[in-house]
């Protein structure tokens, strides 16, 4: 059943170390053999468990479908049961009691693959979940088609007990089954909340029982229905995944007034904010600021007494649908302008001495606080929630201003951070990774109080058929930073996982390069696609909110209209080009030790961008899409042709003189702009080959 | 508002003919035009409609959406109500009544489009939903990117009133979203019937709230629940498509009995069938063919009373919840050997003079006849459900012996066609395109009574993973020939416009192409991907069922355990290798008229060939799935060697001997073999090569 294998039989195969494993998030302690366990058909599974545990028994046998399609070793045991637990099976499964994903709750596991076995122990179904997660990424194959584990120990548990993923649903409607893609990619790296953003200005996204107007009148006909909700919380479940629903108030109602008008401040807060946003195509980035202080931007009335009969009963609903310990209410973001505006609120502030409008909202949010708590759930809100009188109860939510992690840890609230976490931005993976405001050791309150953090998606930019590429597989970055131990933090290392679990996420099912290379067939005729996609490859979004302002107005669905269509090549790249990693590590590797394979596969690279652009004239003046980016493909190619030429000097010993590197150098810099939104991201490495030719090889690669 | 374009205008851009339109279905009348409209930012639709249709105004609004984002022009007028209806708008709506999807509804539609505007008409909505599709498939760009239709005139009407997709979400169940991403495609080629079977042997895949242990032990937990169907149904009607359920009775329903044994004909109805099936991997077909006339397969009791009670209180829950005017009963492949094992079934035949099991049969179907209609349905079955007292009320669906069409037409009942429809055998798209047994004219009673046919995807070698490629984008020459008039039959058109429609496809979200290419990742390495994707590309399955033979027993989901994956070669690859009609075209014109720009592209193949099976050398070594493919990769080099000799003699004018012509064809023959049950697909196109060096151009190349 089980072959023994030495080394001998795998004088072929390259015998992995610990640092090219590809677990991603990295577990906290590891210790790699030397051995392997061989796979065949006769693999199977055993689980030992106290009580009929369904969760887990689904799990496993979800894991044993996965390992029989990525193997194709066509298993005779197929089906896994509660009955399998012969203790001759090559993978043991043993956990002490059941548990269902809870916060908090225990998610250590400890794994053991020796060349005849495999023991995976949990003490929770939570663990071993995790568990088997880590024994797909651990599937390795030789370069013979040899199927095996590499034998190993592993002691793992999390960092933090929240790693969440906040999805927007509401700018733009994310559908039930992109959801459940995105739960899976959670589940594969050990994620578990899914904070979903259910309620905004331009949509209403769940069905309300209570209040049907909230779905009816304050959405476009694209929203969850209770039954889909259902669905998506128990598959969500069984993957070890929380569902924390957000109802955003009392800012971000838009959508509630469509129905339920009396819930507003101001008569007219049907009023189509659109034509504000409109504006701010043509502002700096300080009127935008100023506007969102000063316009009237909707909100619930505090000051009526139904505003609290409403939310009550309404959080009533909500907190039998969904069985999330917590629930989410927003409170970001509400300027309190139409509050000022409104006489019978100005009253009710100086009947009830509230100072000002900071106040009132405190005001509110400790009101929503009792209801939440009177349905037996435990309360999340953003940062600005927070006032000195804020119950200890709260869970804030940091994601702008970091010193209300400390302020809030020192009130004795539980804190999640979200700043340095927001992937709408279009940030590289590292970014995240080196998060600052995520403190590297924990000390004082901290460990106590930092429950973990969420990556977020807003949806401006991002709709049902970009949103994976938009995600993934950056979240894996922030998944390892929220569970990994803080020393581990090589860059470097992450990229290399991070697209080796990217192409572990396309296996399964997830749609972000499918998506992403659907788009480009979309811009090519059936000759362009390869030379379209050459460049694609290379360019990444504008970073930051640059390119969200630029299209502001148009960019969410709103109940006016439908929005604008994403489909300029800034709304399909991925943001982490996996080309420009390829071509980086082939730049070190080279110029640290001349390796020539690394040559060819610069040289490679350097002459398809160098010959590109001139493939492309027909592609450029059929579309306006690609046209937007033409000038990044002639750059390319000139500078593919400067790196050619470093190239050659380098390999001849021969400098060039300084003036000639400066002129280069500054062709660099002027390429270094952002047309249609995009940047083209292999400048740096080009950088390096020119510098490196006044410098003697080997030299050290500057990474960032 | 619109540009008034004369020819000058466009002197870059290759004006369309009639033949180069890439419409697909082809209308019935066409009228081409030398004249454009173009499209810009102010383009608008204006509907007139004698009431509120919501269908329409939905399908308009989906339009506006589709045109603005392949146009990428983003439209000032975004959103479509009933409140547009200016005169000025550029594309005029107008329908006479409201309708919903109905077999034998008017589906007819008048299109004009001149250079200042597009004028759609039709009787009612659904005629107006298929000439939407008509507008978004004449959408064209120039080469200068300028957006435009085409001017034209069209008179629109189906050939037949039925032109089915049938789905067997039973064998391998089929995902909500998949399904629906299978009714947008049928709705560009004008398909208006969904059909699925939507129970078998393998599972149960719908909720009965009646008799809800149908779907808890009938099926692995995969299965629609009855709001899925709604929405499925809904979903279906805004697109012109009816929704029709087959419940398979009385055979094929070992899955009814896993909860209902009592319904069963045998004690032992719950026993496997596998290890009978099991068997069938050594056997030949006749072997097979008397197996399944001999074996004990399971089926319903036709001779208890209760049996009919349970069908009658189930039909009424389906009767409810399909608006469908039909439900399919089924009632094929029952061999009746479970009855005659039966004691009590054969003293009930005795009992009322039933003489044998085909007879025994025609009284169970004449009796769920009647349960069907007392709820108010129409009754559809298979062939077999023929007998000469049947009612003149059943539509019979002819699938396996033509004879019956013919039969049951003189009978008066009305035939459905799917023999010669069968996609699941893998036969390519011109084969069901030129289907022998659908008549060209239509005399007799044949217009009476033959409403036309489906497509039929069954499913033991097709899951979620890939049933879009095994579907699309053959299932649209179906469609054509069952819209289209019968003198459309030019196979190389077909072609041109199915890859085109493929491509349209593509765009909108059908995951064809994209679940190929990821199963292509998913076996290749990161260098890997090009060359293996070069072979893929020219290899086709196995004609016929014998890949299915090979495979049975382990090929469905079952009751007692999950399938094989689907992840060979075979599974993945398309029916229709879009690179052979490439290749194809361009041996065509190269041979008919020594066209450069052919040469060009069949050099380029050939080259690629010759040098592709040096690279795959270690991706052969890793994957066992590329290696039982691997002697096509050998042959494809060698083929391309001759190919690349024979053109290379071609160009000389010099004739090689007659015996070195042998020898190579002996090659290509020996070439024409099955490995890993898939096919070279582009031996016949080399073979014209060969033969051509004998002979003086042009030559007249052989199609098929």
């Amino acid at each position: 059943m089980i072959i023994f294998l030495g080394l001998f039989l795998f004088i072929h195969a390259k015998p992995q170390t610990a640092s090219s494993l590809n677990l991603l998030p990295v577990p906290q302690k590891i210790e790699l053999g030397t051995g392997y366990l061989k796979l065949d058909q006769n693999f199977s599974i055993a689980i030992h468990e106290p009580v009929h545990d369904t969760i887990l028994i689904k799990g496993v046998d979800r894991m044993m479908q996965a390992l029989n399609r990525r193997s194709a070793l066509y298993f005779i045991h197929k089906h896994i049961t509660s009955n399998n637990n012969s203790d001759t099976s090559n993978l043991q499964i043993t956990i002490d009691r059941p548990a269902n994903p809870a916060i908090g709750a225990d998610e250590s596991y400890v794994l053991s693959i020796n060349e005849n076995k495999i023991i995976l122990h949990a003490p929770t179904t939570l663990g071993a979940l995790h568990g088997m997660q880590t024994i797909m990424q651990l599937l390795s194959k030789t370069d013979d088609g040899q199927i095996y584990f590499p034998t190993v120990k592993i002691q793992d548990a999390p960092r933090f007990s929240w790693r969440g993923l906040a999805i927007d649903v509401a700018r733009h409607f994310i559908p039930l089954d992109v959801i459940k893609r995105n739960i899976e990619a959670m589940a594969t790296v050990k994620m578990n909340v899914l904070h979903l953003h259910l309620s905004d200005n331009e949509g209403f996204r769940i069905e309300s029982k209570t209040y049907p107007q909230l779905q009816d009148k304050g959405s476009n006909g694209r929203y969850f229905t209770q039954a889909q909700i259902k669905d998506l919380i128990a598959f969500a479940k069984e993957r070890g995944i929380i569902v924390v629903p957000e109802f955003d108030m009392p800012g971000h109602t838009k959508s509630w007034f469509a129905g339920y008008p009396e819930l507003g401040s101001s008569p007219n807060t049907n009023e189509s904010t659109v034509s504000l946003f409109k504006n701010m195509k043509k502002m700096d980035l300080v009127s935008i600021i100023k506007l969102a202080q000063t316009a009237p931007i909707p909100a619930m009335n505090p000051a009526k007494e139904s505003t609290y009969e409403f939310i009550d009963r309404f959080m009533g609903e909500m907190a039998a649908l969904f069985p999330s310990e917590y629930i989410h209410i927003g409170a970001d973001e509400n300027n309190g302008v139409v509050w000022k505006n409104n006489p019978d609120i100005v009253a009710f502030m100086k009947a009830h001495k509230i100072p000002d409008t900071h106040e009132l909202q405190a005001y509110f949010v400790h009101r929503v606080q009792k209801i939440v708590e009177k349905h037996n759930k435990k309360m999340i809100a953003w940062e600005e929630a927070f006032s000195k009188d804020i119950s200890k109860n709260v869970t804030l939510q940091v994601w702008q201003n970091g010193t209300y992690l400390k302020k809030a840890v020192d009130n004795g609230n539980n804190v999640l951070l979200s700043k340095g976490f927001y992937l709408d931005v279009f940030y590289p993976a590292y970014i995240y990774y080196n998060n600052s405001d995520l403190p590297k050791t924990l000390n004082d309150n901290l460990p106590l109080k930092l429950k973990g953090g969420e990556a977020a998606q807003w949806t401006e930019l991002a709709d049902e058929t970009n949103i994976e590429t938009r995600i993934w597989p950056r979240a894996a970055a922030i998944a390892e930073r929220l569970w990994s131990p803080s020393s581990v933090d090589n860059v470097e290392d992450l990229y290399r996982r991070l697209f080796a679990v990217s192409k572990q996420l396309d296996e399964q099912g997830l749609q972000h390069i499918g998506d992403y290379e659907r788009s480009v067939r979309s811009l090519s005729n059936d000759g362009d696609y390869d030379a379209v996609k050459a460049l694609t490859d290379v360019l990444t979004p504008l970073k930051g909110y640059k390119k969200l302002f630029a299209q502001l107005g148009n960019s969410s669905e709103s109940l006016v209209y439908p929005p604008d269509p994403l489909v300029q090549v800034s709304d399909i790249v991925f943001v982490d080009s996996k080309t420009k990693w390829k071509f980086r590590e082939a730049v070190k590797a080279y110029l640290e030790n001349k390796d020539p394979g690394s040559k060819e596969i610069i040289l490679h690279y350097l002459n398809q961008w160098k010959n590109n652009d001139v493939s492309l004239k027909k592609a450029f003046d059929r579309s306006s899409q690609l046209k937007a980016v033409e000038q990044h493909s002639k750059d390319l190619s000139t500078i593919a042709a400067i790196g050619l030429n470093a190239v050659k000097n380098i390999e001849n010993g021969v400098a060039p003189n300084q003036n000639e590197i400066n002129q280069n150098l500054e062709i660099l810099k002027q390429a270094d702009k952002a047309y249609g939104e995009t940047e083209l991201c292999i400048i740096p490495e080009v950088e390096s080959l020119i510098k490196q030719q006044l410098m003697p090889l080997p030299a050290s690669y500057p990474i960032f």
